[in-house]
C-alpha cells in the first residue's frame, strides 16, 4: 500500500465513524428511532445507511446494523458483505453481532460501547447476560419440544441437490 | 384453568411446532432458502408465519424467525410481541436470540437443536462461541474506534422529551 493510499484510507475511516454518529444524531432529531446509526463501505465508498427505525417502523429487528446490512445487500445483490467494512455508532447488540456474523463483512469499527448503551436505558448488556446463561435461568421462557420429524428439514436439505448454500 | 382449555392447548402446541417443521420443508422444496420455519401466536392464532428467506432475498438477517417477528409485528402495529409465542423448526441463533429478546414474546419454543443445525452446516454453534470471546481472539476484525461525538447521539436521546422508548 502506498503511503498516499494510507493516508486516504486513515481520512475516511474518522468520515466513516463520524458519518455514522451524525446518522445517530439525525435520528433522534427526526424521531424515527433509537440513537443508533450505522453505515456499509465497500472500496472506499459508502454503499449503504442505516439508522434505527424500531419504533417509526413496528421492527425491533430495524437496528441501524440491520437496517444498513439489508440495504448493502440488495445494493451488491449478494446476501454477504464480502471485503466491506461496517461503521456503527455504537457497539452491536447480539442480535446486529449475529446479523453481522451472517454477512461476514471484512471489518467492523464502533464508537459508543455496549455499557455506554446501557447507560442510556438500551438492553445490550442484558440480552448478552441472558445469551450466556441456561434456558432454565433465562428470564424469558425458552424450550425445546420433541417432534419426530425436528430433523426432517435438515435431512432434506443434506439430499437437495441444487440448494444455494450460505 | 379448566382441564379442556388445557387439552386444547397441548393440542395447539404440537400443532404450532409441526406447522413450523412443515414451514421449513416446504421451504427448502421451493428453494426459497434454508430448512427453518417459525410461526408466532397470539391468543390460540397463528398471527403470522416465517421461512428463512436469505437467498432468494439477498438478505443475511432473513431467517425464519427474524421474518416472522417482522410480519407479526406488523399485524400487532406494535415493536413487541406481548403475550405471544414463538414456534420456531430449530434453535434460534444468537441473531434471532437477539431479535426475540428484543420483541419480548411470552413464550419461545423450538424443535432441533442449534448442534443439528451446524451438523447440517449452519453457523449458529460458530457464532455463539465468537460471542463469549474478547474481540482480539475474534475470527472477524471488529475494534472500537475513538471519536470525541462518540457519546452525543445518547445524550441527545436522554434530553429529548418527546421520544418512544423500546
Amino acid at each position: 500500500m502506498r503511503v498516499a493510499d494510507l493516508t486516504e484510507q486513515v481520512l475516511n475511516h474518522n468520515d466513516f465513524i463520524d458519518k455514522a454518529i451524525q446518522l445517530a444524531l439525525e435520528n433522534v432529531r427526526s424521531g424515527s428511532g433509537g440513537p443508533f446509526g450505522a453505515l456499509v463501505v465497500k472500496d472506499g465508498q459508502i454503499i449503504a445507511s442505516g439508522a434505527n427505525q424500531v419504533t417509526s417502523t413496528f421492527d425491533p429487528t430495524a437496528h441501524a446494523e440491520v437496517v444498513a446490512i439489508r440495504k448493502a445487500c440488495l445494493a451488491v445483490s449478494h446476501f454477504e458483505l464480502t471485503g466491506c467494512a461496517i461503521y456503527s455508532s455504537c457497539e452491536p447488540c447480539p442480535m446486529c453481532f449475529g446479523a453481522i456474523y451472517w454477512a461476514r463483512p471484512a471489518h467492523v469499527f464502533f464508537a459508543a460501547t455496549a455499557s455506554d448503551a446501557s447507560a442510556a436505558g438500551f438492553d445490550d448488556s442484558f440480552i448478552k447476560e441472558q445469551l450466556f446463561l441456561p434456558y432454565a435461568k433465562q428470564e424469558m421462557s425458552i424450550a425445546q419440544v420433541s417432534h419426530r420429524l425436528a430433523l426432517a428439514p435438515f435431512e432434506a436439505w443434506k439430499t437437495k441437490v441444487d440448494k444455494i448454500a450460505y
